[in-house]
């Protein structure tokens, strides 16, 4: 059986599947989910020549009319102007697209980013299916209805509240994807064991090479500890976004590491640092915060430094701008009446919301990456 | 005691007040509904000289810190280019904007609709409150929670559900507006009437000469029977909507009149139209409709017809584009499946969907405005 996991949110409730059959079996479940009679595919011009055909085909084959729309790759592409460019598409379609139409997120978190906010606005709201192809989308960015786009003044700034009506995941898919970009959800899944899941720092640490093995373009992790490794971090944020859909309260878990990693992101440039570098980062500086405040045991900061490092994950950087990073983190949009506030780990699997962060703590928190 | 009529929507209730007061009185209103200590009020290039630095005034009486940034007036800007420019002006705000800043919306229906949809999006998510300054957004675009933009396509194409925190509504803000302007909300009015409150049809057919009193920009109308007026319709509004926040039921009656309306508005030109006009000629077509398929009592149909003339709107229109209308109406973002579905008036006060429309009626609609 597929392993599945149920996302709890009353009626808007869904199912992720990780699924051996791959792509292929992707137009049941839409059916399954939606009952879509029309699906239109949104993808990147990365991910688009790998598997759009397949999923077009899966669709066809479930009697689903099927079209698909392209978007240019990369996270510089994650803008307001990409979101118009593709409701021009969809609201041009033939035959047109009404409230029944389903869009499916075909690629990384960029696609599903993006294709979720235009669910989210076009016809005022239309369903859609995520279908990851990346690490960080399959145990992050895909689950817990987050959608939107970047802006200059900061990463995510306008966006939506979205839920997916499912998430089909096919590791299988990850075997095409650089080894730098498989980091980036590798990041995610430290976040999630420091978070909620202490014992699954030792998972990651035990399985740090396999998880890695291959080349570029051609991974050769062992499909069973992939498939694991998802469905743990999908059950951690589960539980988070059960409790929380819109961030009131624990949900705030989650943007540990993603504060300073943010705000790190935004001042290097997207381009120059991948998401996941930055969370390593951003996990990095907050940690040394919380050691610096005697919240957390320094043996435990090293802990998670040593298993980033041996995911070839960054945990120094030099020539930070500190007084640009502190800005950012004062736009951030959970800040609170210019009040910085940051999520700080007091043990593994036990981490709190702070609103009393000074300046000067986040600048010495930052040399500690120098 | 202010007239004021509570929406209903648990959570998401809010009050529309129709305040003596004026616009003088804002600050205090924003402050009991939303405890904003920002507020950005978002208004157009004709509203806002008129009527802003007085809601700056009152925010800033009531201790809170107030901006203002303004897009170019009229419907031709209500697209997702003028939300991408204020979301560009609302990111840059120094000091900057958090979750807890309020928009305020001034203006007619197009700064409701545009600055409900930047609220919705900005943050994934900030409140916002009404205070709308045309008769058109008093009874019907400032209740609901409908935000959002046009597209070349159609009207309404992008956007959100999003609810306004409070509505604060001063009639003497109607007496500038050209009588034309006026006239878009009467033919709101005369469709909650049918829809709704057959007695409002007398009232309407009674007053029609005082609400249109005096000249372009100078209006002399009884503040009374104004605010009666309001109340009466945002009254009918609150009870559809508070039904049905989210148009799976009786919500759909408040498009009687304009889906036939909005095919119009968009084949015409919406800078050749008002849309109030399109409005008018939407339900006579729909109630010409509903009359051939013996739903509808001609005589009713008639008085409808006659009401409208007296509110000087229009209930002819030549030269219309049949085919063209068709096309948009299989466009809609209610049609199914590609069928079009419209609201028919059985009687006054009395109307249903229904979803087996065929061409050939709606051609013969449009030919009884010839």
């Amino acid at each position: 059986m597929d392993p599945t996991i149920r996302i709890d949110l009353g009626r808007r409730s869904y199912d992720v599947r990780i699924a051996p059959a791959g792509l292929a079996g992707v137009g049941p479940a839409v059916k399954e989910w939606t009952g879509a009679r029309q699906v239109v595919v949104l993808s990147d011009t990365n991910v688009a020549p790998l598997y759009a055909q397949g999923v077009l085909d899966s669709l066809a084959e479930a009697n689903i009319e099927a079209r698909l729309l392209t978007f240019p790759a990369g996270e510089s592409h994650k803008t307001l102007a990409t979101v118009s460019g593709l409701l021009d598409g969809l609201l041009a379609h033939e035959p047109p697209i009404d409230r029944k139409t389903v869009l499916l997120a075909l690629g990384g978190g960029v696609a599903g980013d993006v294709t979720g906010f235009v669910a989210a606005v076009a016809l005022r709201g239309l369903r859609f299916v995520q279908a990851p192809t990346t690490l960080l989308a399959d145990v992050d960015s895909s689950v817990g209805g987050k959608t939107g786009v970047d802006h200059p003044a900061g990463k995510n700034l306008i966006g939506a509240f979205h839920q997916p009506s499912g998430v089909w995941i096919d590791v299988e898919t990850l075997r095409t994807l650089p080894r730098r970009e498989l980091r980036n959800g590798l990041a995610e899944c430290v976040k999630h064991a420091v978070i909620r899941d202490a014992a699954m720092l030792d998972f990651l640490d035990t399985h740090a090479e396999d998880l890695q093995a291959g080349t570029d373009g051609a991974l050769a992790f062992e499909a069973g500890t992939m498939t694991e490794l998802i469905a743990r971090n999908v059950a951690v944020k589960a539980r988070v976004v059960s409790r929380d859909e819109r961030e009131a309260g624990v949900r705030s878990h989650l943007n540990f590491g993603h504060t300073i990693g943010h705000a790190i992101e935004t001042s290097v440039g997207y381009d120059t640092i991948r998401h996941g570098e930055a969370v390593a980062l951003g996990i990095v500086a907050e940690n040394a915060l919380a050691v610096a405040r005697g919240l957390l045991d320094p043996n435990v900061a090293q802990r998670v430094k040593t298993v980033l490092s041996k995911l070839a994950l960054p945990t120094t950087r030099p020539n930070l701008d500190a007084e640009d990073i502190w800005r950012l983190l004062r736009h951030d949009k959970k800040a609170r009446d210019g009040r910085v506030r940051i999520v700080l780990a007091k043990a593994l699997g036990n981490v709190d919301l702070y609103d009393d962060i000074h300046t000067d703590e986040v600048k010495n928190a930052l040399e500690s990456l120098a």
